[in-house]
C-alpha cells in the first residue's frame, strides 16, 4: 500500500530540486566552502530509476559517485510557504541516490557551466518508494546509510543537515511553485565515493527501509 | 485548433532543457567561447508563462534579460535517437522567452554553482500555443523577433544556430529520456538586454505567430 502511494506520488511529479553541501563534514570533504545559502540544482524526473534497477555508468567513465539522501516528496502545490508550515506540504518521504558523475561535474564547476550532465542522466537518481509521513514522525533525525558489496560507505542523520526540511521548502517554494510529486533531494552525508560497474549498493534508513542496486556499463543501443 | 494541441504538449511535458550559447554572436556578446559541444541547462516546467501573462521580476532585482529562441516540443518519447531520425520525434514549435536573471547567473557562473535560481524561477519561460509540426515546413529557416516597447531588441534566424535541431535531439536524448511534451530551447541571438518593470515585450516568429507578455515586480504573497 504504501508502494503504490509511492509510485503514484513519484509519477505525478514533473521535478526533482537537488541540495547541494547540506552536510558540514560533506561540504568539506568535496573542498567547499559551507553554504550561506542552499545551493540548489534541477535533476530531470527521467533519471528515476525504480528499487532494484541498474544504475548505469556512461562511457567513457569508469565510475559514478554515491551520495545518499532524505528525499522530500510533496503532497500538494506549494508556492510562497513559510517555515511554520511547510511541513503541511509534505507528502512522504524516500530513500535516494544522487548519483553524480564527478569528474563531469568538476570540469562544470570550473568553466561555470551547469551540472545537467553531471548529474542528469537516466538512471541517475535510483529512488525507494515513498513513505508516507504518517510514518516518519521524526525526519529531522533519521540515520541514511550506503554500502558497496556490502562495505558501510556512508552513514549519516538527518539532525546533520545544515538546512532543515521546513526552511528548504520554504526557501525553494520563493523560487518556484511546487507541486505534488515533485523532489527535494536534502542533500548527502559525507563518505561519497566511486561505485564501478559490477557493484552492488545497498541503502536505506535504519529501521524504515532498505533499497538495492546494480551497477554497470552503459550498453548504447 | 493549433493551441488546443500546443496547451496539451506542454501539460504533459516534465522538462524543460535549455542549450547555451548556439549561436556565435550571443556567445561574444556575453563573453564566453564559442562551444564544442552544446550547454545543457534544465528549466522547471513550473516556470511556463501563457501569452499574455505577466513576467515577475523578483526582489530585489530591478530586471531580468529577454532571451529569445525557438522552443522545440518533443512529441514522442525518445532515447539515443540518431541525427538521421531525430526529426520525427519532434511534435511542435513555439516560441519561448528563457528570461535569466544575469547578476545571478554571473556570480552562479564565477561560483561554479548551477543557474537554478538564474533560470527557474516562476514564470521564467513565457511561451506560445505549440504549432503542430506541419505547420513549420522549415524550423532551420525562421526569423525570431523580440521587441520591448516597440522597439526592436533581437532579431534572428535559426539558420545562424551552432548546433542543429537533429543534433540538439539526438545528443541531448544520448545523456537523458525526451518525453512527449518536453522541451528544447534552442539558444538565442544575439541582442539579449535588461526588461524592467511596466515594459511589455512582444516577440515572435515571422510569418507564424507573435506573443506579448508583461513585466511587472514580483508582488510576494
Ligand atoms: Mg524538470
Ligand atoms: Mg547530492
Ligand atoms: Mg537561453
Amino acid at each position: 500500500m504504501a508502494a503504490a502511494v509511492g509510485l503514484k506520488l513519484l509519477q505525478v511529479g514533473t521535478k526533482i530540486v537537488g541540495v547541494g553541501r547540506n552536510y558540514v563534514a560533506h561540504a568539506k570533504e568535496l573542498g567547499n566552502a559551507v553554504p550561506k545559502e542552499p545551493v540548489l540544482f534541477l535533476k530531470p524526473t527521467s533519471s528515476y530509476l525504480e528499487p532494484g534497477g541498474t544504475i548505469e555508468i556512461p562511457h567513457p567513465l569508469e565510475s559514478l559517485h554515491h551520495e545518499v539522501e532524505l528525499a522530500v516528496v510533496i503532497g500538494r502545490k506549494a508556492r510562497d510557504v513559510p517555515e511554520a508550515t511547510a511541513m503541511d506540504y509534505v507528502g512522504g518521504y524516500a530513500l535516494a541516490l544522487d548519483m553524480t558523475a564527478r569528474e563531469i561535474q568538476s570540469a562544470a564547476k570550473s568553466a561555470g557551466l551547469p551540472w545537467t550532465i553531471a548529474k542528469g542522466q537516466d538512471t541517475f537518481t535510483p529512488i525507494s518508494y515513498v513513505l508516507p509521513k504518517e510514518s516518519v514522525p521524526d525526519p529531522d533525525n533519521l540515520e541514511l546509510w550506503l554500502k558497496v558489496d556490502g562495505d558501510i560507505r556512508q552513514k549519516g542523520s538527518t539532525k546533520d543537515m545544515i538546512f532543515r526540511i521546513p526552511y528548504l521548502i520554504s526557501h525553494i517554494s520563493s523560487f518556484m511553485t511546487l507541486f505534488e510529486g515533485d523532489v527535494i533531494l536534502t542533500g548527502t552525508p559525507e563518505g561519497v565515493g566511486p561505485v564501478k560497474a559490477g557493484q552492488k549498493i545497498t541503502a536505506g534508513i535504519t529501521n524504515l527501509l532498505d533499497v538495492n542496486f546494480n551497477v554497470e556499463k552503459r550498453r548504447r543501443k
